[in-house]
């Protein structure tokens, strides 16, 4: 029952490997993409997978990757590490104290391989469906011995001269306590040459020759891709946006996050991971969908920074099997269902009972309330234990909520464990885990360059001669 | 602080790839191993390398692999496996339904790379830590509907002709009960020409030229390795005798399963994984020994066959960093350490009390008891509420043993999951998971065969025409 998507990844290989130059020698190549899935490892990738299986959806484009390698994660100061350290790792070659952006272990900066691409007359991208100031894509243009400076970080974007800067905006943009403040980031930015467009309309009236840009539909990070408006630009549209405006002779080198993948684990809740998988997937098939315009001249790498969550595809209540197509019920995530709670407790007041509120975790998460509580593997009913846990939990979330406390999201929390547990997935933790990461290529170089990584250091020494190099 | 392991990998892959053939077309091997890792997945292999990078021991053999790959593993009928379908996988290359061995989803017997070996007039080895007709041994040598049909399964590893099993003696092999009963399994075995050798002695004294051994030092499976007796023969020295014995012009094929790391997972006893690994890894240096004096002629695989105890290396009491040397405390796995709980209690009687256990707990796990319960990251010292919960085992404990009843090594596996935790494992359950395995090769073959798979069956798909076209 399972060989059916296996073979279809197959098919894709072959595909896709045809695509592939098959000179025996290193070519240098002119396009550079680089995938990161926050948070993103093996169980998360496989949840994904088994989701688009289960769902009918189409196969995705990462599970066709031809080279494969598996990256540990480690920091310089701890074994479990966190998106700065293992950014600044995957972008510069280096291992950083955790927190730490663009510097080494000495607190001396880094070039990064954006910087380097930059520095030789390539033009850069940096897309991140987090705030365009996180770790992750600020280690790409940044160095500072916190993640946390945000002003700090921002003035490191409006400086690096990169040509195209897409997705979540600027945090801590107007910070005026910061020491450095100097303006407005966007003013700065303006200032700088850059074209700030902050809406979907300006953004997509963007045309080829416009010079450097910052794209920012949101206030800060974009919303989830389950919870997204139709309207709304989502990584693929951004990642194609920075194609056509950057496509040129001397070649580009493209950064895009999937960084809501991570804060999705982080709340353990699999339905909103699982989406932002698919819409970064979609990222990267446009890039392979560029590559076939341009052969032999495209590396594409997706890797992983850390695993989120400590999840594992498998739960003790539903044995050999995942359902996971039962978590196609809940309508939106938790960051999307909360405020949908808040509303609805606030209209309702004091006196609304449980009863009445049960309706609502049916409509938006699938969980079946029934008299027997009699569940069976691979349904939504719920136990009695569950019903009782639940009623427990609405009652500590409606006091929070109209009491204004804290936890008034607790209800949609235990509702979204429930469902993911009986879709047959186990969270660990809230945290990050040391999972090594997957890492793979495709296209010129991709091989050889896979051969040689095995720690997230090795991404950026390895990609380093490879930018370097870059195609004139 | 992690980046010594890391570089000392790097130079071990340097010397192991110096090694291998630099041919661009595919050469035909001469001997192939294949090692497998029952319940042994990302997780087993990084906790074992964090183990012995703490404790300054040598970095596993493992470790220094060149070429390695993302398997997954689900079976016919589910997504999570288990060993007979996982291993029918590895051996004939085709989705098994649970339990079932060498056949494919209709019942049809499937031919394995070992008994193609065989045909070929290769000499063929099969060593396991685990009873020599347990699932993944007999994977390579049966046909059967199930995997619990021990005698059956024993008969077709008399039938086999192959030249050497070694390990873990044969389960159920006199079961009179057996419809197909026709004598004691190594009594048949002698009929057929084998030698059986059932003592250290014997089997240290076979000499090449011998013919075809079975080597059982032991009732059923071997002892862990960390119970295991001095003079014990282990894995590595398995290996070692199945490499000379089976030494011959025509090439071999040898499998050699570490499988005991599995059930030391399913109990979540970390200790008893780790040295199981460390003596599993040690069996893949002997073969990397033998592959510098045949040069060009040796492939080495390396697989698992899936996860077992959803193991995370990382706790949520110890934040970023891990303790793994702490587990060096522990002197004897759970298996060890339980028939010394029994016959302490069984001797101090119902008047034993847990102040009077204490010092058992200590000297065996490390862990420390003191009035204040003040516990600190990276220290063994118990908490108020992990006194409490032993104190309660310990009675528990006392009364299964005093009245035989069922849960005699309660306060043993309580003691050692606070040992786990405190060391930064979290363990998720007692059963299989669906992440997949590293799969890694070294040698002639390895870089084109570690390309073309993804999943377990590829394994098989990819060996059969190397182990078909084996060098004369």
């Amino acid at each position: 029952m399972f060989r059916f998507a296996f073979t279809l990844s197959l098919i894709c290989v072959f595909t896709l490997t045809s695509l592939a130059v098959q000179a025996s020698e290193i070519q240098p190549v002119r396009y550079v993409f680089l995938f990161i899935g926050d948070g993103m490892s093996f169980p998360q990738q496989q949840m994904t997978e088994e989701f688009v299986r289960q769902m009918g959806l189409p196969a995705l484009t990462m599970s066709s990757m031809p080279y494969w390698t598996v990256t540990t994660t480690y920091g310089a100061d701890v074994y479990i590490t966190e998106s700065a350290a293992a950014a600044t790792a995957i972008a510069s070659g280096v291992k950083a104290t955790s927190g730490a952006l663009g510097l080494d272990v000495h607190g001396q900066p880094v070039e990064t391989i954006a910087q380097l691409a930059q520095k030789n007359g390539r033009k850069v991208g940096i897309i991140s469906s987090v705030t365009i100031n996180h770790a992750t894509p600020a280690a790409f243009y940044a160095h500072n011995v916190s993640r946390n400076n945000m002003y700090e970080i921002a003035l490191d974007m409006v400086a690096s001269g990169f040509h195209y800067f897409g997705g979540g905006g600027a945090d801590g943009r107007n910070n005026t306590n910061s020491p450095h403040f100097r303006g407005h980031i966007y003013d700065l930015a303006r200032e700088a040459g850059y074209t700030v467009a902050r809406t979907a309309e300006e953004i997509r009236a963007l045309e080829p020759g416009i010079g450097k840009v910052m794209a920012f539909p949101h206030n800060l990070s974009m919303p989830y891709a389950l919870d997204a408006d139709e309207d709304d630009i989502r990584l693929p549209e951004f990642t194609r946006q920075a194609i056509e405006l950057l496509d040129n002779p001397n070649g580009f080198f493209i950064m895009v996050e999937g960084g809501k993948i991570d804060w999705a684990c982080h709340a353990n809740c699999a339905v909103a991971a699982i989406w932002d998988m698919i819409e970064f997937d979609d990222a990267i098939a446009v890039a392979f969908e560029f590559a076939e315009t341009r052969p032999g001249e495209v590396l594409i790498m997706v890797t992983g920074d850390h695993e989120t969550g400590m999840l594992s595809v498998g739960h003790s209540s539903t044995g050999t099997q995942v359902y996971l197509s039962l978590l196609a019920n809940q309508t939106r995530t938790f960051e999307g269902l909360t405020p949908m709670l808040e509303r609805l407790i606030r209209e309702r007041g004091e006196e609304m009972t449980f009863e009445q509120f049960k309706p609502f975790i049916t409509e938006n998460t699938g969980l079946i309330f029934t008299e027997e509580g009699n569940w069976q593997r691979g349904t939504l009913y719920l136990t009695h234990d569950e019903m009782t846990l639940l009623e427990s939990d609405f009652e500590r979330s409606k006091r929070a909520i109209l009491d204004n406390g804290s936890g008034r999201d607790r209800v949609v929390r235990t509702a979204i464990r429930i469902l993911n547990n009986k879709s047959g997935l186990t969270w660990g933790s809230g945290g990050h885990t040391a999972l090594p990461v997957p890492t793979s290529a495709w296209g010129n170089q991709a091989e050889q360059l896979i051969r040689r990584i095995r720690d997230n250091t090795d991404i950026g020494i390895q990609l380093r001669p490879v930018v370097g190099a870059m195609a004139n």
